[in-house]
């Protein structure tokens, strides 16, 4: 099968690899009904972080159960399923306390953006649905696979409750769907902060009250101005860098709550300038696989569409496009068909 | 009256300067009943923190209050009072969020180390006994005003629950204090990292079920092999450097609380190490006003006993030889009686 390797930065190439097969007895071989490519596949696409050897690319997927190894006993061949960039057991301690992503047996899922998966751990890192879905729902059962997994998880761990006012940092496909969690978490004010046309229009559709187009110092003082001098409740740092996380901790009032959810790429903390902010701060990959059973039924009810976020969708083969069209923030996020 | 001052790193002197009064309609002035040196005290007295001008020392107390102006209604001539490093109007945002250390008309407290104080905001700031406490209760009653406090804040910020595994990072008297208000929390198991016999035998007083002596990485693969591998739930950072923020971090399980109550002091928190350590992270400058009514209840009571941790007791005028028994570690915790 054909499989999408990144050679070196900028060099994205659909080409013949081995198909997957079951290497554990722990294994599912997924035929993938979608995938699509990620914020984060930009860190090494656009060479930020380096790309030493050919890497293969992918970790947001959902399909139909094509095989299983002989151990896994919760999901069969034919099942429609969702799992989460990291491979968990989902039985270990930081499982049973909600952190997968730290599972003790964690695996960082790599390889997704092809027509067929190995995922190890199987009855611990995929959620079927009851049915097969009709097809319009998976574009937004493949974002709950990642973008709003890890979106509900910045909503999530900046401790957004009924009548918060929470900001958001970012305008990618995480932060518009942290916009849309923290909106069904019950906020009642959520400022979005975009410069972008279509990525605030999205924010609006998911619930923000309010726009910021300022960034930095600027982007902090408007904030503290849309909030009485106070500042946010809830910030949710969707971008991660040191300009995104220094204007989320600025934008966030003292005992307020601040998450970050993108890999953070050279940013630093002044420990006396967290200090005296008196802000919470957590974050870390997204423990997605927590989050599968209830983001899954909000999207089979029709109580959201984080499938809205995939404003491009291309032919899997045609990957490369993909790449550059988010690169160049033609696409706010790219959807691939098998 | 006479005061201590530093005029240079290791110059405390008891100097005469004008007596305190009553500048505001909103101040008060104390007699103060004890004062003491603080931990924080000796980033100035060892140069850490730079000495430019000559400063006026000290920012715990507890009193008789001798005058009030005109404005302040809470508190009256002759009560006995207990108030924090942080003068907070109780009114604002942040107080009313419970964190007057961020008041919007915030004033950091100095010159406690004198028989007589200026109180701004005194209505916000101090909390009355219901009688002038006997003379045995002082000690506990000065060490609710910072050090008490801030442990509290230090097992509350860490999520410090019934059943949790907490680990202590320091054993100065806020570490020890730490280790109590774990204990009053319901902590089932509280580890406490110390090298020092009388200390470590303070912490077990207070609760500390474990005690570990390694540091830095040792002392965190000592604090997973208590744990199952799996690490504390809750980690009190009470120290404020490097080293004692990374071994708090490294000690706390994926999801896990981290606090932090002394000002870092050439503290970078590399933010990708951050993320993939999962913790929360919360702490500044302790609110203790948000505790005072509570942990004030708790000494009258007799529940508690932090008075403990001053293990030397000097008349005020022997304030220089006070900040040399704490500086070589000869004494926990110095009280000066005026």
């Amino acid at each position: 099968m054909k499989s999408t390797i990144l050679r070196s930065p900028r060099d994205v190439r659909f080409e013949e690899v081995d198909a997957p097969r079951i290497l554990a007895p722990t294994d599912a071989i997924l035929r993938l009904s979608a995938t699509c490519v990620c914020g984060s596949d930009l860190w090494s696409y656009r060479g930020i972080q380096a790309v030493e050897q050919p890497v293969s690319m992918g970790h947001e997927y959902c399909g139909i159960v094509e095989e299983v190894g002989r151990a896994v006993k919760n999901v069969k061949p034919g099942q429609f399923v969702v799992g989460s960039f990291a491979a968990s057991d989902n039985t270990c301690p930081h499982c049973r306390a909600g952190y997968h992503s730290s599972c003790e047996h964690r695996e960082w899922m790599t390889g997704a953006q092809a027509p067929l998966l190995r995922i190890p751990l199987a009855d611990g890192t995929l959620v079927a649905t009851p049915d097969v879905p009709p097809s319009d729902l998976v574009p937004s059962l493949l974002a709950v696979s990642d973008v709003f997994g890890t979106g509900w998880f910045a909503a999530d761990a900046a401790n957004v409750k009924p009548g918060s006012t929470v900001a958001v940092v970012g305008d990618g496909a995480v932060g518009l769907l942290g916009v849309l969690s923290a909106k069904q978490m019950g906020a009642e004010r959520i400022i979005a902060m975009s410069r972008h046309a279509a990525r605030q229009q999205l924010a609006r559709d998911y619930g923000a009250t309010d726009i910021v187009t300022e960034r930095g110092d600027e982007g902090i003082a408007r904030i503290k101005a849309l909030t009485k001098g106070v500042g946010a409740d809830s910030v949710l740092e969707c971008v991660g860098t040191q300009e995104s996380m220094q204007q989320a901790i600025g934008a966030a009032r003292p005992g307020g709550h601040v998450s970050y959810v993108g890999v953070p790429h050279g940013v630093q903390l002044d420990g006396a300038g967290l200090f005296f902010s008196h802000v919470h701060l957590h974050g870390g990959p997204a423990p997605v696989r927590n989050y599968l059973p209830k983001l899954i039924g909000l999207v089979l009810d029709g109580k959201v569409n984080p499938g809205k976020v995939f404003d491009l969708t291309l032919p899997l083969e045609q990957v490369a496009e993909g790449y550059r069209a988010m690169d160049e923030r033609r696409a706010i996020k790219v959807l691939l068909q098998p």
